[in-house]
């Protein structure tokens, strides 16, 4: 699929709006798209970056008014001639359309394969390609910033100058190499080390940053749990209506675990409401409690919601990379006394029902994640198959800082060589089809 | 809402798919672009129907890569000044660009108003516009046809002829009144009538068309029923893979009634499975199963399913108004006497579990409605709105008819009058606030 040079289209819109647009690149486009088109203009004679309005046609039939967009090679997303369509939004309209465009010759795309000529034509590296699908799927300021960041191409700027760096050394290994029998050293191995260990640092840096990336990526999953009738389910409705954005059911998440995208402050959470745990002896339903307790185990904050005036509390134990917090509710039910007795740190004080405290909540969630990386710009990985190259790069590394005095000059630059690989996969400069047909596969068509 | 000469934005695309476009129209449309965006050009100094390509920023901060096409007034669907944003299709960039808009002087468009906009601006008329939203809405080729039909503008020709000719009544009666005490009678009476009556024919027609309109618009009801076991929901999922385009579960219908919707030859039927129909003491099951009824007695088809080979069928009776389709099913178990001892006429022998015999069932359905007119090109009614309209019309018109002998010339030309009213409102060449603000609610954001 990567490399054929033909005329592919596709539906670059969800279904379900006012207008759609459909996509065409490749050699045929503009010819492609003259055969449907009546305007008072040939989409073939129009300049790059012009409209054209007139009628989809399939001979006499109308099928729809349209506004047709026109880019020509190089200037176009994909660095090939290109046509958007933009139609009525209506699923018969679209795929009408799409119809017509494939049996005059041009082939539905793949998922991700207008991208994926993007970056052959080389108009992006594969990590800026990559962000392009994190962008479309962010829904929060903190995910937006985070493909932003990647797509501006700082993140491929970093690698290349690490990159740069060892290629330097493997080039005056092997220029050691060359020289043979003489014995010259023209890598100073004290410097060596020293480059090789600063490189170690920026990569275990890159690494690090994973765990808020991949946070602020997949949202931080918040696991709500206490005793029945402590107001679980009231306080995920609350925050629910806090959200100033847009809230979703995650679809296919079973209705054993509920779960709730909130974003706050920036932040995407998963909230786990675990209200429905109880003991049962229903086969199916301890299933869904089985889940259930999975999830809370892979939940990165603890929400512990007690009930005030209920005597001491004991915070549950939770894992050390995981966060807890002590929510004490229906405090609007104490008296003045009691509320005074509430331990002024460690707990956090809130009426679910009436919606105070709620700012203190929010506050301490935000808390828990430290974005100031992110905030300055600086790289932040949030991509797994980033993360496992980068892992890949430190191994060899490591393995060429341990070697350096007993290893021979061309097995150390056999290894930095590896180094220099495994970071040349992030952006795509060392790549194959594979890799690549399994990177595009997870975009949406029309991408 | 409706007069108002403020800049609107909208989404126009819905949320999920690789691009989305955010509207912009109204005097301001350019300058507020310009506030946000960043390119080679400005907006304000683009030529209409151009291409900009840039960042459309908030500050500093690069909220997404993005394409402006600009149109210029009155060279726009609304007839004024407009920009359409295509950004990447992430619900997080739409809103924080309509924020951005917003926040810089454009109001949230309400549901339909750059179409009240281009009806306003004379665009478009009444019938036109609404034709807009049901195309937008068309999921088969029938349904388009009507839409587009309506769109072109053949039936408010229709009427407009109908209104001229009226119009000419009414002014000779009307000049018979200006010379009051004469006597004259510029209007002859047998003329008057014969014209009266062919309008009369003509509205008795668009109103019969209306049947079909409707059936097309909202889809053909179809009941499946028959005892438990004959293989209802196995014809309905056979029907279901028949289908060549997208099929839906119409989202918000009850579990206890199962309907699909399935496009078979261009004409959309919403199945309904009464499958789960039985005797039952469960309070909740049993509304769901009156629920059920209720579906069957509006069903304009009714597939009775039964088995071959279980000895004589005696059809149920349907309404008048109700087709009955007898489907004979599981044939491909009985052997060769049984399946010739069927009647020719009047039942479809079928196997659903094999899917032989589908397309005489299909074609059978196909030939419960006849859509001769559609295909013609003739004016076909869909609308309820113009359905009352032409009612309210012709009601008026029988009035001038039966009153022909014994009424004033003015009371005689007052009801041809209303006449030329209620056919006015169709189109829109009458309306009022209230009405138009009824018909646009309905649309979707962004159109």
């Amino acid at each position: 699929m990567i490399t054929e040079n033909d005329t592919i289209a596709a539906p670059a819109t969800a279904l379900g709006g006012a207008l759609a647009v459909v996509r065409l690149s490749g050699p045929r486009s503009l010819e492609l798209c003259d055969r449907l088109f009546r305007g008072s203009r040939r989409v073939g004679d129009a300049a790059g970056y012009t409209l054209l309005y007139g009628n989809l046609v399939d001979g006499t039939r109308i099928i729809d008014d349209v506004m047709v967009s026109v880019f020509r090679a190089p200037h176009s997303y994909t660095g090939e001639d290109s046509v958007e369509i933009s139609c009525h939004g209506s699923r018969y309209i679209v795929s009408e359309i799409l119809r017509l465009l494939i049996r005059n010759g041009a082939r539905m795309a793949s998922p991700g394969e207008f991208t994926a000529r993007a970056f052959l034509a080389g108009k992006l590296d594969l990590s800026q390609a990559e962000a392009v699908a994190d962008l479309i799927a962010s829904g929060s300021r903190s995910a937006h910033a985070l493909a932003t960041n990647q797509m501006r191409g700082g993140y491929s700027a970093d690698l290349e100058k690490l990159r740069g760096e060892l290629l330097r050394l493997v080039s005056l290994l092997e220029l050691e190499l060359d020289f043979g029998e003489e014995e010259v050293e023209f890598a100073d191995r004290s410097e060596l080390l020293r480059t090789m260990e600063r490189i170690d640092t920026k990569i275990g840096e890159l690494m690090d940053s994973f765990t808020l990336g991949n946070a602020i990526k997949e949202g931080i999953a918040v696991a709500i749990v206490g005793e029945p009738n402590v107001g679980k389910s009231t306080l995920l409705n609350r925050l629910l209506n806090e959200e100033r954005a847009l809230v979703s059911e995650i679809p296919g998440t079973t209705r054993d675990v509920i779960e709730a995208t909130i974003t706050l402050d920036g932040i995407t959470y998963r909230f786990i409401d675990t209200a429905g745990l109880r003991e049962t002896s229903d086969t199916v339903e301890r299933m869904g409690i089985a889940r259930a307790y999975e999830s809370i185990s892979r939940a990165q904050i603890i929400l512990q919601v007690v009930e005030a005036g209920h005597g001491d509390v004991t915070p549950i134990s939770v894992r050390e990379d995981q966060r807890l917090l002590l929510v004490v509710n229906k405090i609007d039910r104490v008296d003045e006394a009691v509320r005074k007795s509430l331990p002024q740190e460690g707990c956090i004080p809130l009426s679910a029902r009436e919606g105070t405290g709620l700012e203190r909540l929010i506050a301490a969630l935000r808390e828990t994640i430290d974005t100031t990386r992110l905030d300055a710009g600086e790289t932040v990985v949030s991509n797994s198959r980033h993360y496992a190259a980068l892992h890949e790069a430190r191994e060899s590394l490591r393995r060429a800082i341990e070697g350096l005095d007993h290893l021979s000059t061309d097995l150390l630059s056999e290894e930095i060589r590896q180094v220099v690989y495994h970071l040349g996969t992030i952006t795509g400069e060392i790549t194959n089809d594979e890799v690549l047909g399994q990177i595009f596969s997870k975009f949406c068509i029309g991408k």
